[in-house]
């Protein structure tokens, strides 16, 4: 398909603290070198405010400033690599961001963080993705929806967040006039960077995200783009003005944001007119870059994981209850993406290592509770809990859920704990895919990527004893990063060594793992019925409709146990 | 009453590990010498089977040389304190026991395990209260008395345990022939150490501890004693045959057991001829010492909790659900004695310092997580446990019911949750508290003693803010062996400066520390809100009748949390 020698596709991953740039070869999707770059400015890269533990903003400056020390760095590197590499030979880039975090810009497109008399307002810097300020804002268009437009929300989970867009910029309307009167528009971050590399952030031209517009501003072609001006003004009048000033078009990541200027190219050590794709978030294009297609369902498992998977938009396709997101476009050209997940994962072992167990949170705890935790067999412990420690993001779309823990004894040891943890998220994992299967969604394969994916094999082999299908990991280490660099590929010429659509990129630049992890039969069957007093927790504890019993959970799981313990 | 100077009682108080001497003076009840001396055999006194953990003896010997060296050190200590200190002027022994905790004696009293073909056989030792070797006897007896005898059970809480005389004797029976065989009858410890030291061992003279036959052996003058012959032939024909062998007669503690042998006044170095009253269990005769009458409720806090309580026998009693006996003079004669208690309170506390938190079972972690805790305010954690972690003893009776941890989030520390353990054992303590007084069982003084209640102020406090009552701590910190040298001051003659009865010896033996710990009133009002989530769970995973809905347990825990957070 591609057989041209030594071209190359570049992608830029903005995330929460840092920035990577990552070269690869876009024959075979291999790493050829990749650098990141902390933000400098606030804690780890945010503003925080310690009067305020909900606001958290981010320096558009840091993105710009950090790109160009990677991109210089990666070059460097691919250079000491192999010294007939040339940037010339770079073909595309693609961009990835956090999101929702947009920022007011004025009529030029120029954030208003670089207004002098706005550099030290937060609320002219960009509102990070985890910033809950605008929490009663949300709660008021959760409410707004439900009476008026119940559409809105039947896409996203029916729960508008106080991490998304129209939330943030409510409550900057409504604390920060200033702020709000002097922008002209507001972008989100993935909108941003590819128009600035490209010279295109004037608000005539710059070219929307439809992943973050979809996601996050409950864009749909289907009622005519962002949420009509009367429900927005219903909010506030002056939110009803600011849609004429947003965007009517919104574009997938396989069109091209626009060439990059020479002025960039020459910050960045790069040819000018390399063409750079519209951007996407993260975990999308992290799917992307693990592979997913129809039946190809991708966990992205980290602090918390991202669950994506993709459906023909040519295809019927009900509102499925509990998802955070269904929209067309947003993962893949001509499908929908679909995005569930879990709010906490990685942040729950995280939690029970550094501030519960013995030992506290010293270097190799996890290791050492993990390689305890491998000994155990299933339902030994008589323990289960509930992943819900950070709330329910799917299917309960409940962040006012918290952790259960149950069946301790005095003889309860802390690996018995930390397994049962994992379990957790494993069950909620199935929860998933089980709404998923649901709904007619094929979830045949299931790819892992992230750090906890990467990095610790008992949590994927509990995943694969748990769902019942083999646990497979994506090649790549930076999924979203190699995901951008397809998107880059993508819109480079095919002339020049690109490639005509995603699917013909992915499939010479993704792979997956020789290392698979096949569920184990017996653990298999135990932890089905475990899973049925999961559910019963779960639906109990998280559902208005549930009418059971509990009376026998905790002597059902003691059965269970001594079942187990009485085999060997 | 008492005006004599210089007139002493001995209390014996047979634990779990070692005995205990206590020597009060019989007008105030002042403690003038202690010494405990620790039972050899075994570990920490206690006869294992490595292959076996439900296997838990003693060797009587243990009893009587640890009672011989303790009594020694005391009156060597009171010479020490006082020259002029005479043991001649002890003019009372009272002695308290584990239980049930019965041994097979042969035909002339004399226990199996002195027999040389016996000595190193652990079934014919005393088989210790925790021994759980009966397990499948203890059911077999429940489901016999449940179909044919229901009101054996209504006076012991429904369930007959693994713990009590004839699961033990059944259980011998079956797996060990042998000794059931050589065994003439099974004595309690509590009968077996008073007939001792007075010589009255032979089953002929021998009498039996009311306190241990009615909370044991559904031994019930309402039914003509022990249990039907009938009835234990049912379970087996020789357990029928063994009742004409055990006792149709049993005696509270205000009785005296026998005089001071000859032989054991030379061994411990007293006056022979002193009276001995007939024994009791240590809860009982700790209540004793702690003051106990009708209004007045017993608390003894330790690893586990007793709550003891009484009330005339002439007046109507109705069978309480979920006590774990009533018997009629088994703490004051003239009164029904009513135990109830917690499977664990401080073990829970130690299960969580000991194998969970960080720093592990280091020295000092129950006060630091104390000190932690005690700056903490109800509910601002949004945690709420179940203090089920060695299951239920009131007023659920279910052994098989685990511990539960409900309101992590991804920021709870471990004084968060060690206080939220307190708080679950106070829930509990309350909810028995509750019980007496639904049946009218006047609970207007709370007084608590034991280990937990001596040392850990902020856990009296919270129970006083819980349960909404003060919380009054006793005198003693040895109530158990106090509440014997009670009993031995009862049955001394009054000539030489003995009481007549128990109220007379408590009214001047017992008392009450000035520091009582009142419930501080918002506190209160906040833990009766904690308090009704916490019958939720209680019903809901403890009871088969329960028909709610947990829909709200952690939104309104959440919000309990948000309010008080917002107060200051």
């Amino acid at each position: 398909m591609n057989s041209k020698k030594g071209k190359f596709s570049l992608g830029f991953d903005f995330g929460t603290n840092s920035v990577r740039a990552l070269l690869v070869d876009v024959r075979n999707g291999q790493e050829v070198a990749t650098a990141i770059h902390n933000y400098e400015t606030g804690k780890e890269g945010i503003i925080l405010d310690p009067a305020n533990p909900n606001l958290a903003r981010q320096n558009p400056a840091d993105y710009l400033k950090g790109i160009t020390v990677a991109v210089k760095e990666t070059l460097a590197k691919a250079r000491r690599a192999n010294k007939k590499f040339n940037p010339s030979e770079i073909i595309g880039i693609g961009v990835d961001t956090t999101g929702s975090t947009p920022m007011p810009v004025d009529a030029n497109g120029t954030p208003l963080a670089r207004h002098k008399e706005f550099k030290k307002n937060p609320n002219a810097h960009a509102w990070l993705w985890k910033d809950h300020t605008g929490y009663a804002e949300a709660a008021e268009i959760t409410a707004l929806a439900t009476k008026e437009h119940p559409e809105y929300l039947a896409k996203c989970g029916g729960t508008y967040s106080s991490e998304w867009f129209f939330s943030k910029i409510l409550h900057c309307l409504r604390t920060d006039p200033k702020v709000f009167n002097a922008a002209y528009t507001w972008v989100e971050c993935a909108d941003y960077l590819p128009a600035v590399l490209t010279d295109t952030a004037h608000p005539r031209f710059i070219k929307r995200s439809r992943c973050a517009a979809g996601h996050k501003a409950m864009f749909n072609d289907h009622w005519g783009g962002l949420p009509a001006r009367d429900f927005l003004a219903k909010l506030n009048p002056k939110l009803g003005e600011l849609r004429g000033r947003l965007y009517q078009k919104t574009y997938t990541a396989d069109v091209t944001a626009g060439k990059l200027s020479k002025d960039w190219a020459r910050k960045l050590g790069l040819a000018s007119g390399i063409p750079v794709a519209v951007g996407a978030f993260d975990a999308h294009l992290g799917a992307v870059g693990s592979g997913v297609s129809p039946g190809k369902f991708v966990k992205i498992i980290g602090t918390s994981t991202c669950d994506i998977c993709v459906w023909p938009n040519n295809q019927p396709l009900a509102d499925i209850p509990g998802l955070c997101g269904i929209v067309d476009g947003s993962v893949l050209p001509g499908y929908y993406g679909l995005e569930a997940g879990q709010s906490a994962v990685g942040d729950i072992f995280n939690w029970f290592v550094n501030n519960i167990e013995p030992g506290g949170p010293k270097k190799g705890s996890h290791e050492a509770l993990t390689k305890k935790a491998a000994k155990l067999k299933p339902a030994r412990s008589g323990l289960l809990a509930l992943d819900w420690n950070n709330g329910n993001r799917t299917i309960l779309v409940d962040q006012r859920l918290t952790g259960l823990l149950l069946g301790q004894t005095l003889h309860t040891k802390p690996e018995e704990i930390y397994r049962a943890l994992i379990e957790a998220t494993a069950f909620g994992a199935l929860t998933i895919i089980k709404r998923f299967e649901e709904y007619g969604i094929g979830t045949e394969e299931v790819i892992n990527c992230g750090g906890i994916a990467e990095k610790n094999p008992l949590v994927m082999q509990i995943y694969a004893d748990v769902i019942g299908k083999e646990m497979k990991i994506a090649c790549s280490a930076q999924t979203c990063a190699l995901g951008a660099a397809i998107a880059g590929a993508v819109v480079a010429s095919k002339e020049a060594g690109g490639y005509d659509n995603f699917e013909e990129a992915q499939a010479a630049m993704c792979g997956i793992k020789k290392k698979m992890f096949k569920p184990n039969p017996e653990n298999y069957k135990i932890y089905q019925e475990l899973y049925s007093l999961y559910r019963k927790l779960h639906d109990a504890f998280g559902t208005k409709e549930w009418s059971g019993t509990l009376y026998n959970v905790m002597k059902d799981l003691l059965a269970l146990r001594d079942k187990q313990l009485q085999e060997n």
